[in-house]
């Protein structure tokens, strides 16, 4: 292992691996071998002894894990973040989230969405999945700051500020999975906005575009009892019936929020192997309620965990979701086993990578896969003593103890310097933009 | 203001004070001075101007606010922090707390309290209220962390590991409340594990023994559905019933959790002016309801914020305890105007101070009380943009985000340095002490 070539790029050590494999194995004095833009091997420090890399990072008795995954936000909506807070929904969406919504135009978009990845990084995502508007501005932002993303433009009934009427929204969704295809950090998604918003045949054509270009499709749904009462109203059926009605329920269908579901809309979401983002801190802030999530997992329906956009959350820590999530359901179900530190961390990694469709790719450390790696420091006395390091990540630990992030065999962040975006001059920009909201 | 007498101690400049007085007022490019241990002055830069300090404290355009106040803990369980999660609430408690618990000896709470303190100075509370064993150590590590505390030993009908019989608890508490009267950081309480604990000999004991001296009188009461169903089942009445029949409701009792109470429960705690510790993160994660926190507020009952005991939560961070608590009720409440940002912060700062009966000496940034000020950097990307300060100190400020922080005058942490504790050594002491608990 001496030549050149054979030379590894990246060899983490000195800390407990949670690879996140499908048997969740944990490798005590653990390490992580990366070479090019993948994972070589992952093992004991005496099994990766002989690897020699250009160079090695020393997790200080840290744990190492696959870097965390938030399958549903609106990366630019950092810019709104505490604009409105504690207010019922109308109000806040009518008074305050549309007016400042219409003033965004692509840079502001850029920087709202940098700004974003900056606040992932260094809380440990290394991967999300975004729906806003001037979406190319995502996937360069994302593309630029070194984080894997999928994104897409939403798409709704009426005239966009980014691209006009819907068929430019088709348009131009399909440039965007035409230019990006061979990147390895981006992928396009096709995205309608939710049931309410998009017509049966706006439906249709968007799962029929992401069936033929092979893309993920995702939309919200069934978020308020409003909505679902609307739905009855006006169809006769919930959201996720109309949805099966329409045609768009697959495996590749990512439903972001199903907080109010009918016992017909379980079976649904499970018989079309469905997927869902689940996202307690923005359905607790907004008071919409509580996803019945354990009786999902119950029925073996895939979950990830999302933060949901800065306005109603009101940041992107996954750490802090998984905190909320875990204790949420507990006394939601009044049941303490319920969403255990497992299942949690699992939401977070591997299943928030098979809601994304890239579980081939990232959401777990194993040979083969894309190099997206944090390290934890868990120095601190909130992390001090460790008995159980599952414990520790959904209870304890903050995305502020993440010391250092690899993405794509990248460093992007190095004892928790930044290496991809200039942190003074995005909060910056961010704090200009303010002005023309307020 | 030249002459060395009238000379500051310290002034805190460059940031946005949020006073948390009587108008909860916000002063802009607002300064804090500092004299021996107490507020001198609060006011704009300009007001300030004239004054000069040994010491300057730069905010850097931060946020200067009234240190954090947790009404409820248990300081030395973070010996026990992940050492059992998800468990069934007995289960945790018979297999895994109560015989850790029995290996306690004065110089684990010791150890155990000192790391408490670290990571309460280093997430921005500067006071806690304890109930446990031991308290004696519990008060030398606060005083030695510099830290203010109101503590005091846990009594019940059986015969405790610290003292022995009951008898013995009094004396105990008799004689920590001598020891420490004229500390200018450390209050002693007298402190009933709970109605189900205590017999009423005990409990009525315990409040003369208040009453006559003068003592705040803490008690776990109404936790869960269980407690209340045994309470009923066995005195034909509620815990807070009971205890009002016992005589014990007073303005000086500290009621801790309070998740399970009947019309005529509430009707009492407002009768009688008693406090209520709420705990949010713990009776989510033990499974034991939602404290019906928006109305006992509308009744006008005085609540403080506790994160409880680290082994159900599992860390002491209050602003963790706020966003959460803010978020519960909402989704609880199906509203999302309810546990707005200024009644959230209200309830770790002033309402705080008066539920342990100490207003007078600390919860908010005023002229004549003791100095117990932090300061937040906010210069990070999950604070940028910031339009409202108390929007993002409950909705994005973490307790890794204080930057410093003073206690009666005192800087316990500069620049997340400690000056009160040795960190490396704390966490050292801590991990040895688990090999006796595992």
């Amino acid at each position: 292992m001496t030549s050149k070539e054979n030379q590894l790029d990246i060899l983490i050590e000195n800390g407990t691996v949670l690879t996140m494999n499908k048997e969740c194995s944990v490798i005590k004095n653990g390490a992580v071998a990366i070479k090019n833009d993948k994972i070589l091997a992952v093992g004991s420090k005496d099994e990766l002894a002989d690897m020699k890399a250009v160079k090695t990072i020393d997790a200080k008795n840290g744990l190492i894990m696959p870097g965390l995954i938030n399958t549903h936000t609106h990366a630019a909506m950092t810019l709104f973040r505490g604009m409105a807070d504690d207010l019922p929904l109308m109000a806040w969406l009518n008074e305050h989230i549309f007016p400042a919504e219409a003033k965004l135009n692509a840079e502001k978009v850029y920087t709202g969405s940098t700004l974003a990845c900056a606040e992932m990084i260094m809380s440990g995502t290394t991967c999300f999945c975004d729906m806003y508007l001037y979406e190319d501005q995502v996937a360069c932002a994302a593309k630029n700051a070194g984080v894997r993303a999928v994104t897409g433009e939403v798409l709704f009934d009426f005239s966009s500020p980014a691209y006009g009427p819907i068929e430019k929204g088709f348009e131009y969704t399909r440039m965007l999975a035409e230019k990006w295809k061979n990147d390895p950090l981006i992928r396009i998604a096709v995205e309608p906005h939710s049931p309410y918003l998009c017509s049966a045949d706006l439906l249709k054509k968007a799962n029929e575009m992401a069936h033929e270009m092979d893309l993920l499709l995702v939309i919200h749904v069934s978020e308020t009892k409003d909505e679902v009462a609307k739905s009855i109203a006006t169809h006769g059926i919930t959201p996720v019936a109309l949805l099966a009605e329409t045609g768009v329920l697959s495996p590749r269908l990512l439903a972001c929020h199903c907080v109010v579901l009918s016992e017909n809309d379980i079976s649904l979401l499970k018989q079309y192997d469905v997927k869902v983002a689940h996202n307690p801190e923005s359905n607790m802030k907004l008071a919409s309620g509580i996803a019945p999530i354990p009786l999902l997992l119950e029925k073996g329906i895939g979950i990830g965990l999302g933060t949901d956009g800065c306005s109603s959350n009101n940041d992107l820590d996954m750490f802090m979701e998984m905190d909320t999530a875990a204790k949420l359901h507990k006394v939601n179900d009044h049941d303490p086993t319920v969403m255990d530190a497992k299942t949690t961390l699992k939401m977070c990694t591997i299943e928030g990578a098979k809601a994304l469709g890239i579980s081939d790719l990232t959401g777990s450390i194993e040979p083969g896969k894309q190099a997206d790696v944090i390290i934890i420091n868990t120095r601190k006395p909130h992390l001090t003593p460790m008995y159980n390091p599952m414990s520790h990540l959904v209870y304890a630990v903050r995305g502020s103890d993440v010391d250092t992030s690899v993405i794509n065999g990248r460093v992007v962040m190095e004892n928790r310097e930044l290496t991809t975006i200039d942190l003074e001059k995005i909060m910056a920009d961010a704090r200009q933009c303010v002005e023309a909201f307020i």
